[in-house]
């Protein structure tokens, strides 16, 4: 059956704040389905957030390492960070990898936007691809507990292959920045 | 600095159970930093998702359309969905193949398993690569309100490059699946 854009609309009944958080907020929405139906969406807000790809000179790539807490893990990653209230994505791409990395880009070209968790969150990442590094003399924040390191595009591969880099938005980042990820 | 895994670790001082979902929980837990220092974070509870590359005997990817009410827009999607409780990754991907495109696979190859957004969520997505494709005399659930549409590995790529494919599982299960998605 051919669709309509207007097959799918949902009517917006009403929408109850259950939580606002230092990083998301949550609320319960009732809706009108397309057959008349009641619903209920469960909806995590987020500020919308940068991941920077940065590529060293000497064609290295700058991961991060950092314990996350939601999975309990050490993960390693591209840097990244939720956006500031007014800020721009790519301030707020230069300002993640200075404070995770040290090192300062003078060129920045972006990659793509995409949705993170569409079913149940409203999250943007807006992706980058961070080249002529400089390092700074910026400290670290104290209060940040990440380690940067550097990989060629060969170790980053092998890191995939095993799960070692695992997370959704450094898998799209690093292959839309030309890395090789698989066979 | 050279680090140590347990740099990074915080420890559980309490959780505090926030919301209790249809889809999502949410808690928020404090913890000791690594320096000492208290911090909280807030965490939404998934069960686990599964997404499918449903690959036709011609060469075609079947895509799924439909609202997402968190984005409040029409996307265009793999097939994916929850794990029900105590179900398998792998009978979930058939099952939610079935539910939203009528296709019964009868090979299933599992490609990656991810974290979607592990700064806030412990969301673990399982993608799988589905063939030998066979209709199903199966009607969709009453209240899926769903399209499935095939596309040709080139109109994704063109999709993908207009942002009309966006949302993360989909890019990392297509690229995965051995589509080109960029130059």
């Amino acid at each position: 059956m051919p669709h309509t854009e207007t097959d799918f609309h949902e009517i917006l009944i009403n929408s109850t704040r259950l939580f606002e958080g230092k990083v998301i907020n949550l609320r319960r929405d009732e809706v009108t389905l397309p057959n008349g139906k009641t619903g209920t969406r469960e909806v995590v807000e987020h500020p919308g957030a940068v991941a920077v790809v940065p590529l060293t000179k000497d064609g290295k790539v700058i991961l991060v390492r950092q314990f996350r807490h939601a999975v309990q893990q050490v993960m390693l990653e591209v840097p990244a960070g939720k956006l500031d209230p007014g800020e721009m994505p790519e301030a707020c791409a230069l300002r993640e990898l200075a404070e995770e990395t040290g090192f300062v880009a003078t060129r920045l070209r972006k990659l793509t936007s995409m949705f993170t968790t569409p079913g149940f969150s409203n999250e943007v990442i807006h992706i980058y691809l961070a080249e002529d590094l400089v390092e700074s003399d910026k400290e670290p924040d104290e209060d940040e507990f990440i380690n940067s390191e550097s990989y060629t595009p060969d170790q980053i591969a092998e890191m995939v292959a095993k799960g070692e880099i695992c997370d959704a938005k450094s898998l799209v980042a690093l292959y839309l920045a030309g890395i090789q990820l698989h066979d």
